[in-house]
């Protein structure tokens, strides 16, 4: 078996049994049953997969980076070069990813999958490339299928390292001039719905290069053919490398049981492509927030997910995974820091 | 002049012109322009405030406690005695504030403005009982204009010294038996819609118990009268000493131009108040989240405000505004942490 085969075999759902258990220790504790909202739900999901008290001490956010042969088209808003300068100011500590991940205690693995341009010299970077970018979907399949695994497996092996760690909550993030017109592709492509329907302005495309984008995503799809059922079929004709490698990460999460933040619209098509190579993944999601992206309302609902934050992001990154860390802690907390109505003394209900 | 008068003539709305210099300012930073959404719209209404960097480094939650007298006529799910047992609760660290008030590094002070049953002695709490809870508004008003005042004035000046003492952001919340059934009530006296509309289940009333408390509602309003143009005249009518309390601090950080993080329905009536003796004080109000309960869209429509989280908790105690800090600090931590395109040499927009 391969490393790929030996992940998607080890996914599997966790006992449903758990959620009467899991919401009657939260209705023990000193608060109206319920009134904790999804900060419940929350909780009560993070305990059935752990089987045991949540725990939010370790959390890493994976921001993977790549470039895209589609931008060839015209249908970024930034300038290819815009992905590297963006790495090093990773690496510098100058992005929003850098500030808010400082603010939720989080780790972030910086890693280029197939950035074009070249990256300066750093230990903190994670060098992974795929190749130097992906070929332009819009004449041909965006990687070969060996490449796909590739970034799969790499991306699985970068989240196992920080699991044996001690990682105990797993983020994704990513940053890609180009990336969104991959990831409208790859939801078009799983979900069946039309170019127009799930594809949107990325960091800022005008309305010229919105219509560009969305007559590229549906030449691409008529040309590659990418088979719905078939999670390396979509991520090799249309995806893109980071979004494999997030898919890697996912994987490598369900995998162990370990819940993973989803970010925004582009983190979401990895989803995708994780979850059709192993549906059981899907119990390891929590999608951190509600895009601005059209395309991720699609997303969402496809994987049956409700975002737990709603502010307009479009950054990615993982910056919406960043912010809603808080919100996992703050489940975790809650489940182990309150007292119970005996313990306190507190009269239950009437 | 009094107390009262000296807060209310001090509040006044900030310069509307900082607003441009603030988005410029996010504008400059290594995202693409409005990618962070509300988490922008959230740093340039504290940017303006302040009228200079935001800054969420000393947060103070109020969770202000008080009865009702009318929890005599079967309005509550829980028994009168559970105001001072979740007190003695909170003194002990083992309520859901507690837990989120030392997640966000956030100080509580907690404080007695009537609370009917005895209290255990302690140090941490503050002492401020206007009464030994307030009047039945059923059967008549709930308190005089006189300890309306003293409420206000006695929130005011905790919420003084917190500010003396370096507070940078304050937030409220509330703990009181019945206290939902007030804050119907003033919702209702100040937008005028009809108590069926504006009154929920709070902590978990049934059925019958819903209709109880309409109906109360719609007594207490009948019978009083409260002048929906005269905040005092509302708030001791229907109102509660924690109510008034927070409605004290409210005009306190409007006073100082400190932002003020309000939680749900009944903190919301406090902010009703508030804007009633002082209209300019909703420049100095962010509304933490949307409450599970029906009453508060009223509300925040009335106040013109936006929540910016959506989790359906309906507890109280401060327990949504403590998760609104994390989103506070946040956009604090991105105006002033992220490098910008000049200083990283990212390429803007083509």
């Amino acid at each position: 078996m391969t490393r790929l085969q030996r992940l998607r075999s080890a996914i599997t759902a966790p006992p449903r049994d758990g959620f009467a258990a899991a919401q009657q220790h939260l209705d023990s504790l000193t608060k109206p049953r319920g009134s904790l909202g999804r900060l419940e739900e929350l909780a009560a999901r993070l305990a059935v997969l752990r089987a045991g008290p949540p725990r939010v001490a370790q959390p890493v956010i994976f921001t993977f980076a790549a470039d895209h042969g589609v931008v060839a088209e015209g249908v970024a808003a930034y300038p290819q070069v815009v992905t590297a300068q963006m790495v090093e100011n990773f690496l510098r500590g100058g992005a929003a990813i850098n500030v808010l991940a400082r603010q939720a205690a989080a780790r972030i693995v910086i890693a280029d999958f197939g950035v074009a341009s070249p990256l300066g010299p750093s230990d903190a970077l994670v060098r992974r490339p795929v190749g130097p970018g992906t070929a332009n979907m819009a004449r041909g399949p965006a990687m070969t299928r060996a490449q796909a695994i590739e970034a799969i497996e790499q991306g699985a092996r970068l989240a196992e390292e920080a699991l044996d760690a001690g990682a105990d909550l797993l983020a994704t993030g990513e940053m890609g001039i180009g990336n969104s017109t991959a990831a409208s592709a790859i939801t078009a492509a799983v979900t069946g719905l039309p170019a127009e329907g799930v594809t949107g302005r990325g960091a800022g495309a005008d309305d010229a290069t919105l219509a560009r984008k969305i007559a590229t995503v549906r030449r691409a799809l008529a040309l590659n053919a990418p088979d719905p059922g078939d999670g390396l079929d979509v991520l090799a004709k249309v995806g893109g490398f980071e979004i494999g490698g997030l898919a890697g990460v996912i994987l490598a999460g369900a995998a162990r049981r370990v819940p993973v933040a989803i970010d925004g619209f582009i983190s979401g098509a990895a989803a995708l492509v994780a979850v059709l190579l192993a549906p059981d993944a899907r119990h390891c999601l929590f999608a951190a927030h509600r895009s601005a992206e059209p395309g991720h309302a699609a997303v969402l609902k496809h994987l049956g997910l409700e975002p737990y934050l709603d502010l307009g992001l479009r950054l990615g990154e993982g910056t919406g995974a960043a912010l809603f860390i808080h919100l996992a802690r703050a489940a975790a907390l809650v489940w182990s820091g309150m007292a119970t109505f005996t313990s306190a003394r507190v009269s239950d209900k009437a």
